[in-house]
């Protein structure tokens, strides 16, 4: 199997491998369903994604399919799944573990898809010193002190709105490479950071909203 | 104040709505600290938005600046939260209860933004008829006669992945307006349901990515 990952990452945009985990997703289902091969005109028709799309989006990866039979699920399986790195343990520090950061931390889930969240840190002194789940949390002052040995690279940030600047600077100061932002603030970064926010609840104000127009009709 | 909601509520496009609990998360910032007005170029600087698309949102709702001063912060706040309805409660289900679902249940963070988890829904017999911070959890097949008295129109998904679309099915049959989908699986739905997905695994795949193509160089 050619190395995908050395040819074609840099060039990979984002939206393509925001698409590669839904493959994976599906892919895995057939497989453990023994489904042997399937076409890209039923992962345009499972996923409801343009099938151009899907051949395009394998193509970043030199995944082709055969003529009429379609792709194999094995190795495509495989071949996702080396690629997306889920596989592979990523450590995590969690910066503020209120209600969703100590929730992200119970969710085991996380774990599959190779994100080891191996501590906590806060300034609350009610939380500082305790643990969760078995990961300790730690005061948020020893963040650089601490960062190095625990090999975290990623930090995953919960604290209330207006200490999200803050945290992230100093996340960053310390040596952490990426942000996983979960609060509604737009962070501030420079270029060789990487940054991904999870808006919960920008999606909450979609559905509300959608909501409320059909319950008008 | 001319009610907004509704006027522009039907045409309002969801990159607009998605951007909007931004700018009350940071108005509300600046609320707290007493700063009475704040300009487009403020709110563009803090938010790394242009400052003509947070103008072209704000007309959405029919909010105008004043020239030289900018925005009232104080009406801006309550503006955005009248239209965003985070202070009205809307009652959901969670579809679900394994270690996602039973996070975000504790996740207290949700109720401040309007959504109230009233009970969970599960197959498992070691989880239904135990409850999760007063939280009861029924068996997945009492969710349609539950669904109306509960007046829940919000499902939260956090199956299994081979389990998404069957139980999405299942909350639309019952009564479920809006699904919100925690799952990597593509949910299919017909058009008078609302669906968001919440991709956590889109992000990790983009945070890997990123970080292994930093760490090459």
């Amino acid at each position: 199997m050619v190395d995908i990952r050395n040819n074609n990452r840099e060039m990979l945009p984002e939206p393509t491998l925001r698409r590669l985990p839904w493959y994976l997703a599906y892919i895995s289902m057939l497989y453990s369903q023994n489904v042997e091969y399937v076409s890209s005109t039923q992962l345009s028709k499972a996923l409801n994604i343009d099938s151009s799309q899907i051949a395009k989006d394998f193509s970043f990866l030199n995944i082709k399919g055969k003529t009429r039979i379609g792709y194999e699920v094995k190795v495509l399986e495989r071949m996702l799944e080396d690629f997306l790195g889920f596989k592979k343990g990523h450590n995590a520090v969690m910066i503020g573990v209120g209600s969703l950061g100590a929730a992200l931390i119970q969710d085991m889930g996380l774990s599959r898809y190779g994100l080891n969240i191996v501590a906590g840190f806060d300034i609350n002194p009610n939380i500082v010193g305790t643990s969760i789940c078995g990961i300790p949390i730690y005061d948020m002052s020893e963040l650089k002190m601490r960062r190095p040995l625990l090999n975290a690279e990623i930090g995953i940030i919960a604290v209330p709105v207006d200490q999200a600047q803050l945290v992230a600077d100093a996340s960053v100061e310390s040596g952490i490479k990426a942000l996983w932002n979960f609060t509604p603030s737009r962070i501030k970064y420079s270029d060789n950071i990487v940054v991904q926010n999870t808006s919960i609840y920008s999606h909450l104000a979609v559905i509300y909203n959608r909501l409320d127009s059909q319950n008008k009709n």
